[in-house]
């Protein structure tokens, strides 16, 4: 028996804190449960007993003559330990704490709650809440409403979610109004024990929910929740709505990776990587559930549009082609089958328009030849109100063909009054109907978007043979000298003993050790400054390219010592790399960031000079897998650069990806790594190879000392 | 007298093909006619005569009695020019001819279509359709329905123009349905001689008329549009939908600028220039005109929320961030205010969190309190359902401080069921409602497109000196060869001579010349082949870059001949150029394609292997006034690097705009240039001025040959 079956599936209820009272949440709670016509025992507890909405009332919860499966507390917040203890003697394990008061108003509520939790955790129970709208289940065997939202529920498929308690008082109402049906809802409010993660574990094998909504403002375990909804959104849509993106806690992060970061990005990695569809809207999250609920999962992106005017066809065209979805390319069988019933005037061309006079028959003809076409995967079928047809006999008459056709997701464009919509909320439905084709579009979208990702490989996280022993000397170095920052030789060093290709180069305190390098290295070569005070050298003329013989080289590194000298930087400089001059014009950056939330997340995408301009760069949470690290570089626009655009030599994606999933294993095996840029991880024009030609790396000093066994670190000690 | 008023305001009308038979459009026309009770004379016209409809009718339209203003057309196709002659013969000067059957049925239709235009033109009248919808004026002087829609019209304040006959009623019942009304609406359907133009100019000044609303499949006079719009959107919104636009015949154009383009960024670039908001979505086009009906435009663009919930607060300020508008600083006095009458737990700080418990009275006093605030533009009124409170009273007591405030916009979010807002749509509103947060949001990014726009400077088109004859001699030499693609060296000649900044360069044709050439530049230079049939030089090895001194030059000449030989491509060779090699790395793309129906287009962005992966690049149809030109180098997102981002040069914005204008200018005077490229227009590190250093010129040979005089060109010979 999973355990949330006592909270969600009880055959016996106590409402403890019933009340007579109208208005309040222990009189609205007994009536939802009577309305709904609760499938078990409903005991009421109040110290007055009496008779409670018709049924009769307990002095406590000790008194309750049978066994509870679910205690819905509604007492106020200074009685709720007493009452788990009190729950805990009658043996209760399922719990939903309505009462508020707890974390959400301080410090004291925020220690209760911890005791609460600590109860919960003692007595072996399950707990929803506190500070929540409730719990609900629609399946007739259960029948429960206990929650004290205005409507009743309307019986469907969906398991929600749902963070914020009158959010989703308010989002119940809508899906009432929308006639989107649940069948399980969960109020999580504080989260103290049952969250998200717990309720997508809980329905995961549940056939009665088909698909999960979740709307969330934090995800309390980034870590478990990506592994739980990678591996449940391949067998159950999953929709997400996570507010608050623009309060991103951006402090000024100091190098690019931390920059171009920011929390929801991280949010957006974590659902992207875990097969989570995220919405932006409250009213998106909905048109994607009542999607799901009436379309099965297509085979295919090739959209058929079927339509009665010419206009909002080509309104459903744009919309198609913009979301990347293929006009389906109509056989010409079909084509046949239609001109034998279609009038000549209209196109049996994709959008097909049967003009403005089609009679209802030719919707019903035209949909069931269209469905059977092995070139289409979805159909949109178009009305527009035409005198003489009624939109709710049309709506009937192509459910009626979807009804024998269910193999293929058929989606409604009615543009028709809401007099309209409101007479199919209250019918049975077998497809969704929608005002406009821009709506439909984006749930085709959705439906090819959960096809896709099931349809995508799992991965592994590969394991590469790396020179640890290395790395954590070159680290310990560092930290030994109270520096959280690697200076760029050194980080180009842990980079190199992680096996990833980082230029040939080499170190020079002097001007003659650094044409001796150069020469071994061979001309062109680059020179940079290593500095333990300044990180932006491109700022100060710290980098010299090109440098094409022994001669220029002296030249360069004499001014660079002027130039330093003069603005008074020259103490900091530790000496300069002589590099190997890599030729290309493709910059790309990869990098980690750390989120305080989510942790590490890796960065891909086009850098140099455009990094913070064009922003296109791409972030995923760390580990990565093979499909992630693939993912990532071609999500990013300058792919297209990476592939061979303009005449460039084609990149080595393997090799790029194998940098991504080596920066991966680095900070899987260093966590305390808080920044990590390889900007430019230059394309050689040569070779195709993605070369780290720059690396910054940035530890968190008391983290990683405490790791790596620092204890001399004078930084840690202060 | 304004020559639409004869049809929009008239006082009598005849109904030429009015009928007795029910569902036909002579029917149902007449029906409108009177159900919305018309303020003037109703002659249905019918060879049977009797009544119709209530009305005498008459056998024909000479028979009428009284003057008439304007005829309803509405007979057979075959019988509408006899019809046109009679009406002539009658004295009518104002046509809405409904029937169809002409050009949207092929040559015969379009034919007589030309047939109706010239009698029209002859007689002096003014003809809306034919194949359309009809026209409406609701203002109570006139009070005409003459469409045969679904529905009677809402009486307010939109003028709407729709191409499409069909859409155009679907869209009069759902505007219905939303409650949102209209001035004046014209189904313009074949727009032989009424289009957009005439109907934005007729209502300029029109009172009546507060905001005007396009659906459009195609505009007619580009040109013509954009000077009307231009001028009639600073005095009232135009909001625009035009479909099509993923059909754009985007046959694969041999350029970057041409391929870059498509018909739908020429659409996209006119109506932006021309003030005219663009959506992309019926139901965004509607969300927009309630906005516009209901609000002033702001002052600013900073919002104040003001929400009983804390969930939709975060969502709205999500959107409105996301937007680029301001979250409004509350000032403290306001905040002292308020903290008055709201409970502790309630937050002052914007977005004003009433908490749920908000009664009536809280609503209205924030909101009074929060429209005083000095720091505040515009308002969006959050109203989650709380057990005690009705919508629908909410609303009124909101909408009763809002009348009392009528000078800033005050948006309401109410996430309450499809009930609240059926009643609100049989209700006088102030404000508009939406269901969510995002849609407000929405709209009160228009409010502030507007306001920027009506604050925008009108901005000139500048004439520079140039060296016209220099320019033309050498492109007569091109069309004399019967080349349409001017040679490298050419089309950097003609930029030269249009005083456009390009680099120092030389044409050689043996290598000799080539480093007598290098030497007078200075080195390092770069050497360019020019070919008369590589176009694409970098794909053949054709750049050499960073050449450092005359020995260099020899091989890399020498080395470039062997090269092309072996690729069989040196028979095209002429030559090649020695530039000055201008030092950057921010590589802009400045150019003109040519977009069949809108004529020329500037291009600008960012260049080199980025442009056509990153598209990051703008377009404006020319000519540019002085604030396009600026407007479009701000709309890149390159143009932080053109600021100096990541310690660049500042780029010389003037000198770079003066590039554009300059560019305008050589394509006005020679609109048969039918591709330009500069590419790359390389921002100098040393100066920060956008250096022409490679150009491609493409000319319409016939076109070409014709304007300049050039008869002997070999080309339009053949």
């Amino acid at each position: 028996m999973n355990n949330l079956d006592k909270i969600m599936k009880p055959k016996s209820v106590a409402v403890i804190g019933a009340s007579t009272k109208p208005k309040t949440i222990g009189s609205e709670i007994m009536q939802r449960l009577r309305d709904y016509k609760f499938n078990g025992n409903i005991y009421p507890v109040n110290p007055k007993g009496g008779i409670i909405e018709g049924f009769q009332a307990y002095t406590s919860i000790n008194e309750v003559p049978g066994e509870v499966d679910l205690a819905l507390i509604v007492v106020n917040a200074k009685f709720v330990l007493d009452t788990i203890d009190q729950c805990h003697q009658k043996g209760i394990k399922g719990l939903c704490i309505i009462t508020a008061g707890f974390k959400e108003t301080g410090a004291q509520g925020a220690q209760m709650e911890k005791e609460l939790l600590a109860k919960v955790k003692e007595y072996g129970m399950r707990c929803v809440g506190p500070n929540c709208l409730g719990v609900l289940n629609t399946h007739p065997n259960i029948s429960m409403d206990a929650t004290f939202a205005e409507s009743l529920p309307v019986r469907g498929d969906i398991g929600f979610v749902s963070q914020s308690g009158a959010l989703g008082g308010g989002i119940l109402n809508i899906l009432k109004d929308l006639n989107v049906g649940f069948a399980q809802f969960i109020s999580i409010g504080n989260q103290a024990d049952v969250n998200a993660e717990t309720a997508l574990e809980y329905w995961e094998n549940d056939d009665d929910v088909k698909q999960i909504l979740l709307y969330m403002e934090s995800i309390q375990n980034p870590a478990n929740f990506r592994k739980l909804a990678t591996r449940i959104s391949k067998k159950k849509p999953i929709v997400a709505l996570k507010a608050g993106r623009s309060a991103a806690g951006a402090s000024a992060a100091s190098s690019h990776t931390g920059s171009l970061a920011g929390a929801d990005k991280a949010a957006n990695a974590l659902l992207a990587q875990s097969g989570v569809i995220r919405e932006y809207s409250l009213k998106n999250l909905f048109a994607t559930a009542k999607v799901f609920s009436n379309c099965p999962i297509p085979k295919g992106d090739r959209v058929a549009i079927i339509t009665n005017s010419g206009g909002p066809g080509i309104m459903a065209t744009d919309a198609i082609c913009e979301y990347g979805l293929q006009m389906a390319k109509i056989t010409d069988a079909t084509k046949d089958k239609l001109r034998s019933f279609l009038p000549s005037a209209a196109s049996v061309k994709n959008p097909i328009d049967m003009i403005a006079s089609a009679p209802i028959e030719h919707y019903q003809q035209t949909l069931e030849t269209v469905i059977a076409d092995e070139n289409v995967d979805m159909i949109v079928v178009i009305y527009l109100p035409f005198l003489g047809l009624k939109d709710i006999d049309v709506a009937r008459a192509v459910m009626e063909i979807k009804a024998k056709n269910p193999q293929k997701p058929v989606l409604g464009v009615f543009m028709t009054t809401s007099g309209f919509f409101s007479e199919l909320s209250n019918m049975e439905v077998n497809m969704p109907f929608f005002m406009y084709a821009e709506e439909a579009a984006e749930g085709l979208h959705r439906l090819n978007q959960q096809r896709l990702w099931q349809n995508r490989p799992e991965g592994k996280i590969p394991s590469y043979n790396v020179n640890k022993a290395r790395a954590e000397e070159i680290m310990k170095q560092s930290l030994k000298e109270g520096r959280a920052q690697l200076t760029t030789r050194e980080s180009i060093d842990v980079l190199d003993a992680y096996g990833i290709r980082v230029c040939k180069s080499g170190f020079a305190v002097n001007v003659d050790e650094a044409i001796s390098i150069g020469n071994s290295i061979g001309y062109p070569v680059v020179m940079k400054m290593t500095s333990k005070t300044t990180s932006h050298k491109t700022d100060v003329g710290g980098v010299r390219v090109n440098i094409q013989s022994a001669e220029q080289l002296r030249d360069e590194y004499n001014d660079l010592i002027q130039k330093l000298t003069e603005k008074g930087l020259i103490d900091g400089l530790e000496g300069v790399i002589i590099q190997e001059m890599v030729k290309g014009n493709r910059e790309m950056v990869a990098g980690i960031a750390t989120d305080p939330q989510y942790g590490p997340m890796m960065m891909f995408g086009l850098g140099g000079v455009f990094i913070e301009v064009m922003k296109d760069v791409t972030f995923r949470i760390a580990p990565l897998t093979d499909i992630d690290a693939s993912e990532m570089i071609k999500s990013v626009k300058a792919y297209k650069l990476l592939e061979g655009a303009r005449g460039t030599t084609p990149a080595q994606m393997e090799q790029i990806q194998e940098t991504l999933l080596r920066l991966s294993q680095l900070v899987s095996d260093y966590p305390f790594i808080d920044e990590l840029d390889i900007n430019p991880l230059l394309i050689s024009e040569k070779t195709g190879e993605g070369i780290a030609v720059d690396g910054r790396i940035k530890v968190r000093l008391e983290e990683a000392c405490e790791k790596l066994g620092v204890s001399a670190c004078s930084a840690c000690a202060v």
